[in-house]
């Protein structure tokens, strides 16, 4: 049993929790909760630590059966926890890579694509309400918010394992590939002439999302073959991120469902 | 100009800041930052206090204009500021009360009803999007967060000053009230047998959005005249509150928007 936090397996989890570099180095993130511990693919799961607390739970043999674990001291567990009620249970995860290719489908393809997102949580909650609207995968440029920081994790709600995802080098230069292979490129932009449940999305689309102060930047929103309005009323001059996107994502779905697509 | 973070009045603003109960007696909230002062209807506000770096700023003279305000030392500003970077100013508002007929418009009638909501940025999210979607007014029960609540209130970008809201101390009563008006009532509930698109929105209309965790109470739920649900693909088992509402709030918009309401 680990009863020390100052132990180098307990040590790594922090550093894993804390820091972007350290998870890119090694591959790895870290999950906290039982439902984020029972969905991990078999196959990405590297290992898992519980509380001794969590071993005493009548569910925790049929849980942890087959699986590599530590136990580790409830108080240990407790200070390395993100979390403000811990739930016993936490695991590090391998971070698969995909290629581009794994998130177009032809004309199903269905992507969301995020500029500089800053908030964790409105990651987070887009890749969650992506999946809900079925979308093929989610791309991000170097500057968005790491994608494996704790709190983007949780706010997936499992949608992590789910939805394939890019992380582009060069944002420019994935969306020309994605122009390429006949997808269309819609951005969310004051200036848009178009409300946003005007054009089709039931070939291959792709949103664009700007960051949550500043909106796009002019030179990916000037890679868009459309600018879409979201109509607001009243003296609103932006909507939520997230809130943003979903909409976007529910529009597509929305007109796929109806057509049968 | 104020010196010490133990003088009278900053420590109120602490009070007010913290807790519901004392921003409930006063009838009093903190809004922080230049643009949610700027757009203060000039009725509601009861004082302004300013750093005395923001005094230096060449806008000063004039955004301060016939306003009453006091200087206060800037460490003492950051000490009591809810934000990270303080823009130097806050002031103390009054909250207005709105009698439920305010919300109403007949046929146009649009209403959020949330119960039990806990995260103040969702119910922030919530009331901007509102306003930006058209709603006539937001309805909350008395254990959702306060609205008042700094984090609240600063993701309401300014909303809280034009959505009417009422908080229910009885909510199924208010319900109650809103039938007898002919609003119709749909709930966003997994066991909804209509996609959310299915409804038409073009005479009154309220939906009900439940708790983070736990969805709608059976009581309140229960009180629904239809249940509608949002398709989710893939593994997904609930969107986030915000995002739901904000997806029905849109849905009626566009609706509206297309019929020339």
């Amino acid at each position: 049993m680990i009863t020390s936090s100052s132990n180098q397996q307990m040590k790594n989890i922090t550093a894993l929790m804390k820091k972007a570099k350290e998870r890119k180095s090694q591959n790895l993130f870290v999950v906290e909760g039982r439902k984020m511990f029972e969905e991990v693919p078999p196959e990405w799961l590297s290992k898992v630590y519980v509380s001794e607390r969590f071993l005493e739970e009548p569910e925790a043999e049929q849980l942890l059966a087959g699986k590599i674990y530590e136990v580790v001291a409830d108080a240990v567990f407790k200070s390395i926890s993100d979390t403000q009620t811990p739930q016993g249970i936490l695991c590090l995860v391998r971070m698969p890579q995909y290629p581009l290719s794994d998130l177009l489908r032809g004309d199903r393809t269905h992507l969301l694509i995020v500029e500089s997102i800053q908030d964790p949580g409105n990651l987070g909650t887009m890749l969650r309400t992506g999946e809900g609207a079925g979308i093929t995968g989610i791309i991000m440029n170097r500057t968005t918010v790491d994608l494996f920081n704790p709190k983007t994790i949780r706010s997936t709600m499992g949608s992590i394992y789910r939805v394939p995802y890019y992380i582009a080098d060069d944002l420019a230069e994935t969306i020309g590939e994605l122009k390429r292979q006949k997808v269309g490129i819609y951005a969310a932009h004051l200036k848009g002439q178009m409300h946003y449940d005007e054009p089709s999305y039931c070939k291959g689309t792709a949103f664009l999302i700007g960051n949550e102060g500043n909106g796009l930047s002019d030179e990916i929103a000037g890679l868009a073959d459309t600018y879409v309005r979201i109509p607001m009323e009243g003296s609103v001059e932006s909507l939520n991120a997230a809130v943003s996107a979903a909409l976007l994502m529910y529009e597509t779905n929305r007109q796929r469902r109806r057509n049968g697509k």
